[in-house]
C-alpha cells in the first residue's frame, strides 16, 4: 500500500504503556547518561533533530517553535516590564532565543542543572538555539534553579520554567510544588509574571498533571491562566500555565489587536506561531478542560509530590 | 521502568510511513471487507472502541465527542435556520446524534454509501450513536451522497460532510472537489451553511489536504471558516472548513456570549467540548496555519483530484 | 524499499522483553479468557492460524507439523510397544493426530485441563487436528493430567507431555518436576518411554529451562535423550527430552535405516519432517548445548520449581 | 506482566514484510553509507554488537560463532589439504579467524569489496575478529572477489564465500550464479572444496534462495552438501552449501570420530559449536528440506539471477 521506510531503527515515545508513537530514525547522534539523566539526541524522519531526556522528547526541530513560542511569547508580550528574565532549565537554548527576540530585555539568567545536556544541545541542535547562547545578554549557570532562586533575592520581571516533567526519580519534581511557586512569586517584581510548562493537556491525559499544577499555582498566584498548544512530536496537546503576582495582566482577556501592536513594537524578528488571533486559540480552552480544571482538588507540595506517567 | 501491557495484539495507525501510532488492542470486534472498503471495529486500551476504514481511524469512543461536536456544533449553533439537515457519510451515527440534540431540527437526511459499515456501527458502537438511528426525524439512505444531491434539488439549511479522507482508490475523493462544492452550494437554502471534515491540520501536515480543500471551497462559497480540533486517536490535529452561501453568518467573528445563549436555547442536552470560549479556541488559528492557507494555490477538481497520504 | 503490509493489526510474541517477533495479523479469530488461561486463536500472515496461550504461541499452521512430528515421532518410532499412549495436554489435537498415524495404537488417553481451549481448537484449527478428535481410539478427558495419572495406575507404553511452558502463575509448572517425572515413570510399562516439550533451546536461551528439565529427568529415568527442532513461529529452536525406563531403547544411537523401516511398517501416512536422516539432525546437538546440559546443576522439584520467562 | 525495557530505540529486522524481529538497541555505534551499501554497527540487548548491511544483519556477537564455525569448520576439517584458503567477503574478520585456527593454513587471501565495512568491523567488532586481521598469514584485499579470481589462476585448497544475500541492487548477486561457481571450481586444487552461505533455510523460506543455489551448484560441482545452522539474530535457520571438485570428500558421510580426531590434530584452539556429533546435526536435514532440494528446478545464471526478499 504505502512504501516501507528504509529506516530499520525506530524511536519509541511511550505516551502511555499502551500508546506508543514510533518514529523512523534517520540518525542517533548521541545516546548517553549524564550525572542527572539519560540523554539522547536523535534525528527522526518525521520530526528532525530531537532532545530526549529519560525517554521523553523535550523538543524537536520540526515543531519546537510551536512549543517555545507557546511557552514564552504570551507572557513576554503581556508583561508590562521584560527587562530581567529568568529561565529554569531551557537546555536547548530555544527558550532563551524566544526571550532574546524582545529588544526590551537587558538580562536573561538561565539556570540549567545539567551542563552536559546544554553542551550537547549547543553542539547538535543549532536550529533550536540559533545562536542564543552567544547573546551577551545571556548568563548561563549550571546549578539547581531552586537553590539559585533561594540564594538570589533580586527580582525578575518574568520567570519561565522550562524543565522536564515531574518524573519519579528525575530531578524536576520539586519545581512543581506550592513551596517552589511561593519562592518564584517572591522573586517576581511587582506586576511580574511566570509561566511553566505543565504536562500533557489532551482529552485522555489532561488530569495527569496539568490540572493539579494549575490548582497548586492558583493557591499561590494572584491570577493564573492555563492554555495549551499542539506539539506533534510529543504525541499530544501540551499545557502551560501562567501565574501573575499583584498588578500582573490577565492573559485570557487580552485584546488581539493590542497583542499584535506589542509584537510589532517589541520584537526584533517575525514569529511563526503567536499573534493576536493565535492567542485566542491558545487560551480558548474546550469545556472539558475547563471542567477538569474546576474539578481538580489536588495541591502539590514537597511532602505530597505528583509524578507524570 | 513501566510495566509492559498484557496486550499482545496492537493496532498501528500509519500517520505517515515513518510515523506510526501503536495502540494496545483489547479486542478486535470485527475485521472484514465491504463492497467499498476494509472495515475494522476494534477496542484499544487508550481509545476504546474505534471504527477503522481502509486502515485509518474514523473515530474512537474516547474522543469522538471532540471530533463530532467539533464538526457539527459550530455551524448548527451559528446557522439561522436548522430545520432540514443533510449528512453525507456519518456512518457511526454520532454526527446525526449531534444534530438531533437541536430541538429546531425536524428532518435529517443521512446518506452513507456503505450499509454494512452503518450496520456494524449500529451494532458495535452504541456509545457513538447513543440511539440516534432510532430518532424518527432521521431518514437513513445507502447510496452515493453526490448522486442523491444531484437528484434531489430540495434545499437543506445545513449540510455536513462526514466522510473518509480522499484516499487514492477509496470512494470519497470526488466529494472534495469544486464540482461537488458547487452542487452542495446549490442545495443550500439562502443563508445556509455547510461544513466538511478536511483532513489533518498540524504543523507537519496542514498542507497535505486541508489548505487545498479550503482554497477549493473559497472559490465556491461566499464565506469560509477553517478551524481545527485535537483528536488524539487520529494522532494529529484535525481540520474542518465551513462554507456559507449568501446571507450566512461569519463563524470566526461569533460572540462567545451569543454562542452560549443559543446553545442554552436550542439544545436538548449538555455538550462536552463546545461553547463560546471553546469556539474561540477552535477558530483562533496559529499564524503558520493562516499563512499556509493564504499561500495555497491548489484548487481541487474532478480532473485534478487530491489524495491524502 | 519493500511494500508495507496492508495489515494494521500485529501480534507480538515477546521472546524476551527486548526481543519481540512481530507478525502481521490477517484475522483475530478468538480472543478470550478461560477458567485457566488467556486464549487467542489468530491467523497471521507469516504463520497461518495459531493457538496462543497466556501470550505464548503454542503452535501455528505453517510449522506445527515440525513441532508435532518432532515431539511425537522419535519416541513412537523407537518404542517397542505403542498400544496404549497417554497425552498430557495436546489441546490442538495435533499430538493425537501424530500418534494415531501408528496402526499399532489401540488406545490414546488425552487429558487436557482446559475444555474451552480444546473446543476452540476443534472448531478453529482443522488443519491442526485433521479429524483426530473423531478417531474412536481417542479418549478425551478434561481434568488435571497429574491427578489422572495418580488415580489411574494402569501402565502406558508411551506418555507424551505437550503442555505450555512452566509460566509463573500458569497451570503447567508442576508437570516439570522430579515428583511428576517419578509419577510418569511409575505409569510406564516396562521398556516404556515418555517425551516432554522442554522449552527454548537456542544459543541464547538453552539454559532458561531446557537444561534444568533435562537434569531433573536424568535423576528419574534410566536413560534420557535431549533434542531440538526449529519452529519459526516460536522465534527460536525448541527443545524436547525423552525419558526411558528399564528396557527402553536409546534414541540418540538409532540407526537411520532401521528408523525408515519402522516408519514404513508402522505408519498409515507420510511424514513431512521425520525419518532416519532427520533423526540424526534432531539428536546431533551442537557442542554448546551438550556443554550446557553437562554443566547444569538445577533439579526442579515441587518445592523448588522453575519458571520460563 | 514483564517489565518494559528501558530502551526507547529499537532495531527492526524485516524477515518478510509481515514478519519483523524487533530488538531493543543499547547503542547505535555507526550508521552510514559506503560506496557500495548501507552499513550499521549496532549493539542490541538480545544479541550484542551486530553488523547490518542494507538492513540485514550479517552477524551478531551473541551467535556469530554458530554462523562462522558453521560456515568454515565442516569444509576445513574435511578437506585433505588446507594450505591456501580464499575468502570472498568475510568483512567481520570472523571467517578468517575460524580458518586461521587451523595450523595447517599457510596463506589466507581475503577479498572484500568494501574497505569501509572492513575498517568499521576492525574498529568496532573486536569480539568478532579477535585479532585475525593481524595474523601474518592473512592477505586482505579490497576489490571484486569475482574479478580477483578471474585474474589469479593459482589454485586454492578451500574457497569460502561469505557475502551478503543476493539482494536486488546489492553488489553480491553475481556471486550466486553458474558462471561464478564455474570460476570457483576452476580455481580449486584437485580434491579442493568450497562453501557458500546460502540464505535462509527454515520451513517457510527454504525455497527463497537456498534450494536454487543448491541446484545451481549441483550443476557445476562433482558433489555438493547442503546443511544449515540456527542463528537467532537472523530470525531463522541459515543455510550453507559445500561444493567439491573431483577427489573431494563427501561431507554428509563423515564419521563423527574421524571429525573429532581431525579437530584435535589440526586446530590450535577449542570450538564452541562444531564437532563430530554437531556435524550430524548440521547435515541431518529434515525431509521437507530434502524434498524441496529434490524438487527445485531453478538454475541461477548471470542472465537469470535470483534475488532474496
Amino acid at each position: 500500500m504505502v512504501n516501507l521506510p528504509s529506516q530499520t531503527i525506530w524511536y519509541l515515545e511511550y505516551i502511555t504503556p499502551e500508546l506508543i508513537q514510533a518514529e523512523g530514525v534517520r540518525r542517533v547522534i548521541y545516546d548517553g547518561q549524564t550525572k542527572y539523566q539519560k540523554v539522547q539526541v536523535i534525528e527522526t524522519v518525521p520530526f528532525g533533530r530531537s532532545l530526549v531526556l529519560d525517554g521523553k522528547t523535550q523538543s524537536s526541530e520540526s515543531d519546537e517553535w510551536a512549543y517555545h513560542e507557546g511557552l514564552v511569547q504570551p507572557v513576554m508580550v503581556a508583561a508590562a516590564a521584560t527587562k530581567r528574565v529568568f529561565i529554569a532549565g531551557g537546555g536547548e537554548g530555544a527558550t532563551a532565543r524566544e526571550i532574546l527576540r524582545h529588544t526590551s530585555v537587558s538580562e536573561v539568567v538561565m539556570v540549567d542543572l545539567d551542563s552536559e545536556v546544554v553542551a550537547l544541545c549547543r553542539e547538535h541542535l543549532p536550529n533550536h538555539h540559533r545562536g542564543s547562547f552567544d547573546d551577551p545578554r545571556l548568563t548561563l549557570l549550571h546549578e539547581d534553579a531552586l537553590v539559585y532562586l533561594e540564594q538570589h533575592p533580586e527580582p525578575f520581571d518574568v520567570i519561565i520554567i522550562d524543565i522536564p516533567d515531574p518524573l519519579e526519580g528525575g530531578p524536576a519534581y520539586l519545581l512543581y510544588t506550592t513551596e517552589f511557586y511561593q519562592l518564584v512569586a517572591s522573586r517576581l517584581a511587582p506586576g511580574g509574571m511566570m509561566v511553566t510548562q505543565a504536562g500533557p493537556a489532551g482529552p485522555t491525559n489532561v488530569t495527569e498533571v496539568f490540572t493539579a499544577i494549575h490548582k497548586t499555582m492558583a493557591g499561590v498566584f494572584k491570577n493564573t491562566a492555563p492554555y495549551r498548544v499542539y506539539v506533534p512530536s510529543f504525541g499530544t496537546m501540551w499545557g502551560f500555565i501562567v501565574g501573575g503576582v499583584d498588578g500582573a495582566p490577565e492573559l485570557a482577556a487580552s485584546d488581539p489587536a493590542e497583542i499584535d501592536a506589542r509584537i510589532g513594537a517589541r520584537l526584533s524578528s517575525e514569529l511563526a506561531y503567536y499573534d493576536g488571533i493565535a492567542h485566542q486559540g491558545l487560551f480558548g480552552l474546550p469545556k472539558y478542560i475547563r471542567k477538569a480544571l474546576a474539578d481538580e482538588q489536588r495541591v502539590i507540595t514537597n511532602a505530597n509530590p505528583i509524578f507524570a506517567v
